[in-house]
């Protein structure tokens, strides 16, 4: 039996006892408390895909990281709250120990052929072949579940802190092991992009999402028709103010094609 | 007594029944069926706003449109989930006739001064007073709640279709009657960038947001010191394909100060 690729591995579920979905942590995704946010909205995404109920593919998706998830299992539930002839609507949370730890809600479609126009271009990048991969800074498991080839706001010096003008990150990013491309995780590379403030301030600042939403724009053929070749990110933080900034995303696949489209709001310390 | 806003009017919930709360959609936020998004976004808010279990103010709100709302009554039940000490999650969900018609995620937050820093500028802009006010194009009722002064991308002449390059609009908008700016109009101001697709086409497609995300940047003094001044809104469409396309926004206060930045996921037909 082929073992399963960490990212599998970590997004499985089960039928819970008591009802939903039983799932667990994975060390292979561990940040500096808990997991990597992106893996846990791959998770809660996860609960609806696999669901015996579900119509569609991922549309939109919104995670609100509640509580710290703690290394351990993990109780999802899932419920389909209203289909229509071209959407379903989900909602989810996840629990440990009876305490909400994420809730999320998700809006699947039934995609089918229309006029269409990419309007937001790929930005100019070398190809990911002329762009060296670059190390993980080694604190935490889950970056080393991707190889990330910076283009331009490559992780900071920590050890040099200095405010820089902008927290624009450009990279090549896939999955490490490589795997092929699917929406739960594009849903997780949306969280990959680390946060901006770091970048900003070119410094450590305890930091976490509070809440991500990811829009998709291509189905499962297209995101299949991508392999495990690099996606290309770009990342930037609009604004920082009170203890909270927003941090917007883009990824790039095969052609240019955008392939989601996310935006998140993070906690920082400072 | 002072006739309440229009706007105010119809964000107004009462303790409903059988629990929750109850609320009336409101004929001048008509939309060409059922009532606009945006006031429903508001009236989603509200409800966890004005609920005695609520901390902090507005950080991020997601809401689902999961169903036509018929004009008429509905409920609302909102929950908070988790508090923690520096922000509080909250779910709700309309309600008509027994079936959801949306569902909605908030975070509130308790904001305190920190390190600040805006990144996103506001494109360059003639002030309002140099930019005509448009006129509606009267097809529906909401439009005509807003004053809006574009200085680009302004509403098609639907009777001239023709693909135009890019779907960006740039304006200047402001409720009508004019009122002072808080968290709940600022995320019916979110939506009133009428649909991408009609500008990208310069023609008429059925069109309607199927989830749409606001995160808030400014606390309720800071919004409270835009008073009843024009904000500059900026949208544009990122990917139209097969049946969807997204549409992300940013709303600038006085000083070119970033008030929100939202992002949300429209059906089409074409």
């Amino acid at each position: 039996m082929t073992p399963l690729h960490p990212f599998d591995e970590a997004v499985r579920l089960s039928a819970h006892d008591g009802g939903g979905w039983a799932g667990r942590t994975h060390p292979a995704w561990g940040n500096m408390v808990g997991p990597f946010g992106g893996i846990t909205a791959a998770t809660l995404l996860n609960a609806a895909w696999i669901h015996p109920q579900r119509q569609g593919e991922p549309l939109a998706l919104t995670v609100n990281y509640a509580g710290p998830v703690a290394d351990g299992d993990f109780r999802i539930d899932a419920f389909a709250v209203r289909t229509t002839r071209s959407t379903q609507h989900w909602t989810m949370a996840l629990q440990q120990g009876g305490e909400v730890a994420a809730t999320a809600t998700a809006v699947f479609a039934t995609r089918r052929d229309t006029w269409a126009a990419g309007e937001l271009a790929a930005p100019p990048a070398p190809a990911p072949e002329h762009v060296a991969p670059t190390p993980s800074p080694g604190r935490v498991a889950w970056s080393e579940r991707y190889e990330m080839r910076f283009v331009s706001g490559a992780w900071p010096d920590f050890l040099q802190p200095a405010e820089v003008a902008d927290s624009h990150s450009l990279l090549w990013i896939r999955d490490e092991p490589p795997r092929p491309l699917d929406a739960l995780a594009l849903a997780a590379i949306c969280d990959a992009f680390y946060p901006r403030v770091f970048r900003r301030r070119s410094s450590f600042t305890p930091a976490g999402t509070v809440s991500m939403t990811v829009h998709f724009h291509a189905d499962a053929a297209a995101l299949a028709a991508q392999g495990s070749a690099p996606v290309l990110g770009s990342a930037r933080g609009q604004r920082f103010a009170q203890g909270f900034f927003d941090q917007r995303a883009e990824v790039w696949g095969r052609g240019g094609q955008l392939l989601a489209s996310s935006q998140q709001s993070v906690y920082f310390k400072a």
